[in-house]
C-alpha cells in the first residue's frame, strides 16, 4: 500500500540515517535532499526508494564513505575527476558546482566524472545550473540494458540524460533514458501485474515480450551478456528511428566513460567492485549570447506558447518540467507517496544504525 | 530513372555553376564539396537534389549572393553569430571553422548563428571537427513540422542533430532528425508510390496516415498550423517515449533560435523573406580531459566491440557513420545516384547560366 508522509520529516529521518553511516551532517543533508527532491518531483523509482540499494553499497564497500572527489585534469572550461567511488550523489554534486563555477568565469563548463556511483536522477545535476540561470547538461552511463539495432544483446546502458534550462514560471526540465523505458518501468508493471504495453522489451533482438509473469525471460534483463535487453528510444527497428535512440546511448557513453576514461557501461557488469558508473556536468551561462534575461524571457513565452497549442480533447499539453512542478506543490502539501515496502526497508536500515525512526515515521 | 555519375566531373559542373551565380571562386569550390559529400555519402535527399530549391531561393532573393556573417558577440569560448541571410554552407563552414579555432585555443567553442538559410546535413559540419580530432555537433532548426506531444499542431521543426566524434577507420557520425522521420523521407515514399508502413504521420494529433495517395492529408505536411504533421521521435504516445522526440526538439531549439536570439520553426512559416532558420557549432577538444589519442583509440575500440555483438541472424550491427562511408566507397569507384528529375532541373539552371554542362554530362 502507498502512503503519503510529510517531506519535512521524512528528510529529518533520512538525514539522520546518513549521519549514522557516518557522513557529515552536511554531506548527509545533500544526500537527504536530494532523495527528497526526487520524490517530491514524483520519481519514485530513484527516490528514498532507492535507499536499500545504495545501504547495500555502502555495507558491501562499493560505497566508501570516506572518499572524497579528485580533479585529475583541468583547464578553464573543463576538469576530468576520479570520484573514488564516493556516493553519487556528492560527486553529481561536487562536479556540477565545478562546472557552474567554470561556466559563471569562462561561460562554459564541462566535467567529466569516472569510478563514481549510482547518482539518483540526472535532472537534479542539470537544474542546479538552471537555478542559477544557467544551461545545464548531465548524463550517466549504468550497466549493460539497451540492445544495439540489429543486435541480440544488451551492451550499452540505460544512459539518461538530464538537461534544463531556465524559464518562468519553472525551469524547462528534460531527464530521458535514451532507451525506450529505464529498468525500474519494467521494475513497476511487473510488481502491479501489468503486461507490458509497447515493444519495450526485446528477445533475440527482435521479439517483444509482452506477458509480465514470464519471469524466466524478464529475470534475464539484468544478466550480461543475455538474449534479453531494453529497446533504444525509437523502438527496435529503423523504421520507427531506433537507430537513433541507439546512436543517443553512444554520445552518452562518449560523455561519461570515453571522455573520463573511465569504466564503459558494458564493462560494468556489477562483478567486480573496482568499476563504477561515470558522468559528465555541463553548464553553459546563455550570456555569452546576449541578454541574459531577454533570452529567458523568450524562452519562457515559448514554452508558454506551446502550452496553449491547440491539444487532443480531453488531454493537456506539458512542457517538460511541468509535470514534475505539478507534483512538487502537491507533495508540499499532502505529502510525498511512498509504498509500505520501501518502508519496511527504512525501518530495519534505522534499526540497524541505532537511529529512533519513531520521532520522524509515525 | 537514376544513374550514376562521376563525382569529380559533377563536382565540377556545381562549380561552374555556383560562380555563374556570382559566387566566387573558393566559395562555390566548398559548396559545390558539401553537395557531392552529401550525395557521395548517400544522402541523396540534401544533395544535389536540393539545388532547385536553392536556386529558387537564389533567384526570389532569401538567399543573398553577397552576404557575410558577422559576428554580433564573442568570448574566449563563444560567438553569436548574424549570418544576414547568406548562403547556409558558407554560414555552415565559417560558424564551425569558428568553433574548431576557439577549441582549438581554449578547449571548447559554441557559436550559434541567426538568420542563416538551410545548410544541408548537420553531420557535415559535425564531421568538420571530428576531421580534427575533436568532438563537433552542430543543430539547425526548420519549419513547423513535428507535432508536440498531446496537440494536433505542428510547431517545432524536424531539427536534426549531428554528432561526430574521431575514430578509426572512420568518424563516428550520428545525423538525425529529432522527428520519427525528416519531411523527405515522407516525400520519397509519396514518390514512389509506398504506403508509409509506420505512425510517421500525424492527423489531429493522435491518428496516423499511412495511404501514400492521401493527398488531401498529406499536402498539409508544410502548411502552417494545419492538423497534420510529424510525430516525434519515439511516436505519438508517452509510452514509447514521444515525449523524449518533442524534448530533443526544443533542445535544439534553444541552441538554435534561443540562444542566437533568432527565428524560432514556429515562426519560420515561409511566408517572410526576413525570417530564417538558425543552426549551432559546437567543437569540444577531448586533449582537455587526457591523451587525446588514447582516448580516441579506446572509442575506435568500442565501436569495434559494438559491430562484433551477436547480430540477429541475416543482419549486421551498423555503428553511426559505417553505412555512409560504405556508399561512399561505392560512389567514389562508381559514381553518385541521380534521379533524371534532378537532372533535368540541374541542365535547366545551367543552361540559364550559361553554363555548358554538356562538358560535365554526358
Amino acid at each position: 500500500m502507498i502512503r503519503k508522509y510529510d517531506s519535512q520529516r521524512m528528510y529529518r529521518l533520512i538525514l539522520k540515517i546518513y549521519e549514522a553511516y557516518g557522513f557529515s551532517t552536511s554531506d548527509s543533508e545533500k544526500i537527504a535532499h536530494i532523495l527528497i527532491y526526487t520524490d517530491m518531483h514524483g520519481i519514485e523509482s530513484h527516490g528514498v526508494q532507492r535507499m536499500s540499494m545504495y545501504d547495500k553499497f555502502i555495507q558491501n564497500g562499493k560505497i566508501k564513505i570516506n572518499s572524497s572527489p579528485e580533479i585529475i585534469k583541468e583547464t578553464s572550461v573543463s576538469a576530468a575527476v576520479d570520484a573514488h567511488f564516493g556516493i553519487g550523489q556528492l560527486n553529481g554534486i561536487y562536479s556540477m558546482n565545478l562546472a557552474i563555477k567554470k561556466a559563471k568565469e569562462h561561460g562554459v563548463g564541462i566535467v567529466t566524472t569516472k569510478r563514481s556511483g549510482h547518482y539518483g536522477i540526472a535532472g537534479f545535476y542539470a537544474n542546479m545550473a538552471a537555478k542559477q540561470d544557467m544551461l545545464g547538461i548531465s548524463s550517466t552511463n549504468s550497466r549493460p540494458g539497451m540492445v544495439p539495432t540489429n543486435s541480440t544483446q544488451p551492451f550499452l546502458g540505460t544512459n539518461p540524460i538530464g538537461f534544463a534550462m531556465p524559464a518562468h514560471p519553472h525551469n524547462f526540465i528534460l531527464d530521458f533514458a535514451t532507451t525506450t523505458v529505464p529498468q525500474g518501468k519494467i521494475e513497476v508493471y511487473r510488481k502491479l501485474e501489468k503486461n507490458l504495453p509497447e515493444f519495450w522489451v526485446a528477445k533475440d533482438g527482435i521479439n517483444p515480450i509482452h506477458d509480465h509473469n514470464d519471469k524466466k525471460d524478464l529475470d534475464l534483463l539484468r544478466v550480461p551478456k543475455s538474449n534479453v535487453g531494453l529497446t533504444p528510444l525509437g523502438g527496435i527497428s529503423e523504421l520507427t528511428g531506433g537507430h537513433k535512440g541507439f546512436g543517443l546511448g553512444i554520445i552518452v557513453e562518449i560523455f561519461t566513460s570515453i571522455l573520463s576514461q573511465g569504466d564503459t557501461s558494458s564493462e560494468n557488469d556489477g562483478s567486480n567492485p573496482a568499476i563504477g558508473p561515470c558522468q559528465s556536468f555541463i553548464s553553459i551561462d546563455p550570456a555569452i549570447f546576449g541578454s541574459k534575461q531577454a533570452i529567458i524571457n523568450r524562452f519562457s513565452d515559448y514554452l508558454q506558447e506551446i502550452r496553449e497549442l491547440p491539444a487532443v480533447p480531453g488531454r493537456t499539453i506539458y512542457v517538460h518540467g511541468d509535470k514534475e512542478q505539478l507534483r512538487y506543490i502537491d507533495a508540499k502539501k499532502n505529502g510525498i507517496p511512498v509504498d509500505d515496502a520501501t518502508i519496511s526497508e527504512i525501518k530495519l536500515i534505522a534499526t540497524r544504525l541505532g537511529v529512533p525512526f519513531k520521532e520522524y515515521l509515525l
